[in-house]
């Protein structure tokens, strides 16, 4: 216990912010009311301003009041090994299919509240107007090969304000991201084949590489710098690769993105061991702070297959993504032909005019917002609410955190367990085909931890203890 | 020249008989229209009319006037070959890609004349009102990975009706039928094994095949029968295979139907020979007369993988179909949701209640009456207009006709010749993996055979000469 007031009001205003009950950059409530609040006298509580700003934690503004200067370093869950296994046959657990037929891939629990985003309107107009253009026309003729040329021409236009160029004819439209990475490693790789990974990964990467039967290289990969470049250049040394998947910016699970000294070093492997470079860009657009640059555009060499949807951005039910393939694009184009001919006119043409009237750009700064806000959410609730020693990321985009818990829990238990209260897990093993990260755990913000939805959180860290 | 009046106008209707001016079932005008038409007497129209009826090819209905007995029998093209050339890899012309850019696939002239089906309308409502349902739910969750549960009801009680019980829980949505047949393969094969297909075959399915790296067994198939199934057993008898992919109900190119005799003796070979039956049935209900019970109703072994979608019957927009996969339904929607994820709720939910409207039924009703009228307009002008002896087959459903040129012709230089003069040919190369049927053309009438559709058909006989 501090010895004064003051320094009293200091410490409980401290563990506030840094329990993120004020962000980086926001401002503190007034003097008068942090009087009233505390019920603290005008002196003590301007002491213990004084005494934050001090500190460096908060920063006077002219006529402004205080505002809170940085966030304190966020806790981190340690550095992952640098043991590499050899590269493997993928066999990942079956519980994918059974949370997909939960909807608990995002969610712990799909009965909780919700926050209806205002564009989700717009863009079904939009929708609907391109359904009553020409239904005829649609409904006798396919779609492109390639996909609907305007759709790909606003993509290319979003692409550009990212620092990526790229044209119509670069790119191609699919049923989505994971069936981009489909199109990805079927066209540059065949069964057999060795395929680098993060590790953790995504689990529909790994769940590809089993289905294709392609071995995973999995190349540690940390919360900080993303896939470690070290590791798979010494890896590079043992094995032979015909591709690496990876998720530059804001990788799930861990939330990392990878800074452009580790990209470009990345690139010269594959130029110097002729590999493809397989982007998934699903999480660029929900970048809090800023958008990163798509690894694509330091490409020299066609090689990187950037893919990417709006099924995280905008919505899950477009079943619109798209993949611009580089040196496979013709391959890529022929494969989607052949395994599922086109895609819809009606939602790309929808979308298209949606994006060329500015509303994508419109959603996407207030989604990021509402995003970033429920990230806070549910850090406070697993801060506030959890009793004992949780790590986890606090990463500045995407959708999720990952968690580190204590080494004893068993994630697969625990998700069996949690079933039967009827709250959704995405468990450490699912993200890895060496049975790591068993006492590991991915925790969504992709919806508002309130409610029952908040409770449920609750429940869950009273099982953990 | 026939001696008498009566003798010539009774040969002159019969042409036009034979030429389809009047179907099967349909009234002749009037006598009194005849007598105008004609310029001839009472006496002598009802003569020839007279005459007719005792040749069997009208008949008089009491108070109501003739009618056409019978179509009489429709040109034939010979049967195919005896010869069953040994199971190959698959390599196909390049063309696909460019006829699908062309919007080419079912239409020599796509800037040609259309009819706008009344359904349309009714169904872009339904899927508006979808759309508009929940838009947040569908936005922020993934659909079931079999698809939507209402959808997967529908379908099965319009399956119901043609004599094939299923469940709902039997049924996976896909993104159209060659998604499903794209599953129904790699759920089946492994990369090498060899795969029997009609000759002539659905160029789809040979596509599948090269991407799949297995090979083809082609067994001859007669626009009379469908598949020979003899030929498949003589085959059997030298060559192992995994699946056997058959339409057996109008089948593209023929428009065969196979007999129930010979699908029985096809499951039986199934049975004894332990592989698959991929069962393309995307043409069922485009039947004119009647809808074939689909083989996936004989099958006691659950071995039939019952492929189709909505891409003909009612629009190629959707891009939803489905399977019904039997013992492979796990492999298959595992591999479902891994290569593509989910399909749209909001497409699947306004089909859905489309059809428990009862208006897929009517607008099916519907639909193959214009079908046939339009394979009446072809005919017509194929047997008016062309010169030469063309042989074409004279499906009771489907979208196409299949033609035997003259031996001379090469139809993949016809196709470039035609190109240039904007029309868009499908050559018989494209139906086969061993350069057979290259006098072979598909013509469809999935579109009015009228005005600059017309022309472009006379003149495409033109170059035929």
């Amino acid at each position: 216990m501090s010895r004064f007031k003051y320094q009293q009001l200091a410490n409980e205003l401290l563990q506030q912010i840094n329990a993120r009950q004020w962000q980086a950059g926001e401002k503190l409530p007034s003097v008068r009311w942090l009087c009233r609040h505390y019920q603290r006298s005008l002196a003590t509580v301007q002491h213990a301003l004084h005494l934050l700003e001090a500190q460096g934690v908060i920063e006077a503004k002219s006529r402004a009041g205080y505002f809170v200067k940085f966030a304190l370093a966020p806790v981190q869950i340690p550095q992952f090994s640098q043991h590499i296994p050899a590269p493997n046959v993928v066999t990942v657990p079956d519980m994918f299919f059974d949370i997909m037929n939960r909807s608990g891939a995002f969610d712990i629990l799909p009965s909780g509240p919700q926050i209806e985003p205002a564009h989700l309107t717009i863009l079904m107009r939009h929708i609907g107007r391109a359904l009553r253009q020409q239904p005829f026309s649609k409904a006798m003729y396919y779609d492109e090969p390639l996909g609907l040329y305007e759709l790909r021409l606003q993509i290319t236009e979003h692409y550009r304000s990212t620092g990526l160029v790229l044209s119509a004819q670069d790119l191609c439209i699919t049923a989505g991201c994971q069936h981009a990475l489909f199109l990805a490693l079927k066209a540059s790789c065949k069964p057999g084949d060795t395929v680098a990974v993060e590790s953790p990964a995504f689990y529909g990467v790994l769940q590809l590489l089993q289905e294709l039967e392609l071995k995973a290289l999995e190349i540690p990969s940390s919360p900080q710098l993303g896939l470690n470049v070290d590791s798979l250049e010494q890896a590079l040394d043992k094995w032979q690769i015909s591709a690496c998947v990876v998720t530059p910016a804001f990788a799930t699970p861990t939330g990392a993105c990878m800074p452009a000294a580790q990209q470009a070093r990345l690139l010269n492997l594959a130029n110097k061991h002729d590999f493809a470079v397989i982007e998934d860009d699903i999480y660029g657009d929900l970048g809090f702070h800023q958008r990163p640059k798509p690894l694509k555009a330091l490409d020299t060499q066609d090689r990187v297959m950037l893919c990417s949807s709006f099924s995280k951005s905008l919505s899950r039910d477009l079943r619109i993504g798209w993949i611009a393939a580089g040196r496979w694009s013709k391959a890529v184009a022929r494969l989607k032909l052949v395994s599922q001919l086109a895609s819809s006119q009606a939602m790309q043409q929808g979308i298209a005019s949606f994006m060329a009237e500015g509303h994508y750009k419109r959603h996407l700064n207030q989604y990021r917002q509402q995003l970033k806000h429920q990230r806070e959410q549910l850090i406070n609730c697993l801060q506030r609410d959890w009793a004992g020693n949780i790590q986890h990321t606090t990463p500045q985009g995407g959708l999720a955190l990952w968690l580190q818990l204590n080494e004893g829990i068993n994630c697969q238990q625990l998700y069996l367990q949690c079933l039967e209260r009827g709250i959704i897990l995405t468990p450490g093993v699912m993200f890895s085909n060496s049975g790591d990260f068993n006492h590991y755990l991915r925790l969504s913000f992709a919806h508002p931890i309130v409610g029952s939805r908040k409770h449920a959180l609750i429940e869950l860290g009273r099982m953990l203890l």
